[in-house]
This record gives C-alpha cells, sequence and structure tokens, in this order.
C-alpha cells in the first residue's frame, strides 16, 4: 500500500472509531487515546490527522452530511412529485441513523455540550431541504386545501428529529415499518386527494438502502 | 428561619442551580463546584444534600417527574375529552421547557451521556401518557375512521420530542403559536368528525401557564 492510501485509510478508520465513541460515551466524555485505540492506530497517527477532538468531531459531521446530501440528491432524482422524494429520503434517512454510526454520531453532534459549532448542523441542514421539498409540493398544487407548506414542515422535521432522538435508544423507532405507518398517517392530511393515490408511504426504493 | 426550612431552602438553590448548569453545560461536563457556587452554597452543603452528581440528576429529574404528571393529571381533570386533554397537556409541556429550566433539565438528563439511570425515564412518561389519552380516544369512538391509536401516538410522541429537542435551541418550536398550528393540521386527521368542531388546538387552558 502506498503511503498515500494508507494515510487515507487510517483516516477512515479514525472517523469510525470516534463516531462509535462519540455516540456509545457522548462527545464531552470520550478521550482520543480510546479513540486511537479502537481504531488500531497510535495516538501519533491520531494527531497527524486532527490536533483536537473538535477537528475530529466536524470530520465526522461534514462526512455524516455528505450522506446526507446523497440521501437528498438521490431522492430528488427519482421521478414523482416533492411528497414522495420526502417519504424516500425520510425512509433513507432513517436507515442511514439505523445502520450508520457516522451518520448517527453526525446527528448526535449536533447539540453536544462542550463543542464550538463549526457552522455545520445536520438537523437544520435536513429542515432546510424539508422546508424546500414542501415548498415545491406547494407550487405544484400537490398540498391538500388549507394546509401550508410550513405546517406540513413544522410537522414533519419535529417528527422526524422525534424519530432520530427516540431510535438512538431503541431502532423500532426508525424501522421501516414504523416509518411506513407514520407516513401512512400523515399523507391523508398532506396530501391533494388527486396526488394521493400515486404516493407510496413505504418509499418507492422498496426498502433497499442502496446509496448509504 | 429554623434549621429544617433553611435545609429545604438550599435543597431547592441546588437543584435549580444543578439544572441550570446540566442545560447550559451538558451533563458530563457540569461540575459540583460550579454548581454550588451558582446557588450561592458551600461544598459542603452541597455534599451533604447530594453527595454524588448522579444524585442530584436523579433528584432534579424527580422534581421534573412531579411536574409532567401535574400538568397530566390537571389535563385528564379538565371536562373535556381525551384528545382535548392531550393538546392541553402539550401546550402545558412545551411551557414548562420554555419557562421551568428543571424540566428542561429532566428531560435532557433522559439520553445524558455517562450516567447511570435511576428508571425514571420522562420521555417514556411522556409516551406511555400519551397512549393512555389515545387509548381512551380509540375506546371513546373519538378518533378518525381508520386511525389506530398506536398510530396516533406515534405522530404525537415523535413530533413532541422533535419540539422539545428543537426547543432546546430556539423557542420558537415550543411556542403556543408553533403548538397550535401543529394541533390544527394533525387534529383534521386523528379525530372523529363528529367530535373535530368541539376540539380547540390552542388548547382550552386560554394561554395561561397554570399549575406550573
Amino acid at each position: 500500500m502506498v503511503k498515500q492510501e494508507r494515510a487515507a485509510r487510517t483516516r477512515r478508520l479514525l472517523l469510525q472509531a470516534a463516531a462509535e465513541v462519540f455516540v456509545q460515551e457522548g462527545y464531552a466524555r470520550a478521550s482520543l487515546s480510546t479513540i486511537s485505540g479502537r481504531a488500531g492506530v497510535s495516538n501519533g497517527a491520531l494527531h497527524f490527522h486532527f490536533e483536537t477532538k473538535n477537528l475530529l468531531a466536524e470530520a465526522v459531521e461534514q462526512c455524516a452530511a455528505v450522506t446526507l446530501r446523497r440521501i437528498a440528491a438521490t431522492a430528488e432524482d427519482a421521478p414523482g412529485s416533492a411528497l414522495q422524494c420526502l417519504v424516500d429520503a425520510t425512509h433513507q434517512l432513517m436507515t442511514g441513523l439505523q445502520q450508520d454510526v457516522v451518520v448517527r454520531a453526525g446527528f448526535e453532534l449536533c447539540d453536544a455540550s462542550g463543542r464550538r459549532g463549526d457552522g455545520l448542523d445536520l438537523r437544520r441542514e435536513w429542515q432546510d431541504w424539508v422546508e424546500k421539498m414542501l415548498a415545491e409540493a406547494e407550487r405544484r398544487g400537490d398540498l391538500a386545501e388549507g394546509v401550508t407548506a410550513a405546517d406540513a414542515a413544522t410537522a414533519v422535521v419535529t417528527s422526524t428529529v422525534g424519530f432520530e432522538m427516540l431510535g438512538s435508544r431503541d431502532r423500532a423507532w426508525v424501522a421501516r415499518e414504523t416509518v411506513s405507518r407514520f407516513w401512512e398517517l400523515l399523507l391523508p392530511r398532506l396530501s391533494d386527494p388527486g396526488v394521493l393515490g400515486k404516493l407510496s408511504a413505504r418509499g418507492t426504493d422498496s426498502g433497499e438502502s442502496a446509496q448509504l
């Protein structure tokens, strides 16, 4: 393995280990030596890649943000209405939170105490994207009469943050079945009746966690 | 002031100071000396009342649980359907999270890293109560056709946990206006049409935060 490849591999191992330790112990209690030990690299190698715990947390957040943006972009590229994009992306995000500890850590680091924020806030990014999708649905006349994009966004953002939070202690909250039943409840209220029949609360990606 | 009164007052000051420090710095980073300094009492007095930080956190949680149970009991005692109880209690809880740092700290301590849990989990208590109210609404035929108590509970519990989380950084999320608009969106989907007209999404307590 050439030097550059080895460095990239070490960096990936450190990010994965850091995400695991942040999730298990919390950012404030996580120690750099626990992280380097988990990654199987020396303290020196850790410090070569990340000078401080905060820089390591920022790298985890950036890595999680890449996944979040890929989920959003994939949902937007798929055929279907903005509401279906939103349903699909919600399923993918919950799968990500369940299966990818870097995504989980990235979200939890949003409000870790004792951190200087670097301006990256995954919940805020998710909120902005949900608002954009619902504004698009409103513009196309896909929302039910009397339902505004803003009110729909409040319900979707608070619920998905709740799924995320509750799912950190009990994975049943982020299971596809749970999230599908949530959308089965909410879609008939959000969607124009003419659009509702074309929507799938289970998502159009058939339960696969591609793109993660 | 007799000795017993003074002890009770010191205990209250310590609980309030601990809640403030837990919310501002997080449980893991909070130090007992910061808490005693904030309360204006000696370290010795703090240790007399609470031997460890974990015991202090448990006392904050118990104090918040008393408020949560009072909110639930008050909502249940008021005339009106189980759905209206749920709306009223949600408003009171969000007001509590906004105005009473002990309630806020009690909820945040649920998933503070580095703590031994003592079995008290406010989010779980809230979830159990929401499920109870919705089961009652279902039994009385107050839910809309095709809506189960379990699915309604998922939507209400995830949203309220989301409001709580998002409200810790931006109080607009727990403002009465925001929560009213949420219920205006959700109630027409949850409620039997015959019951809907009798429900107030703004709550029947007229915006007052009595009982807190």
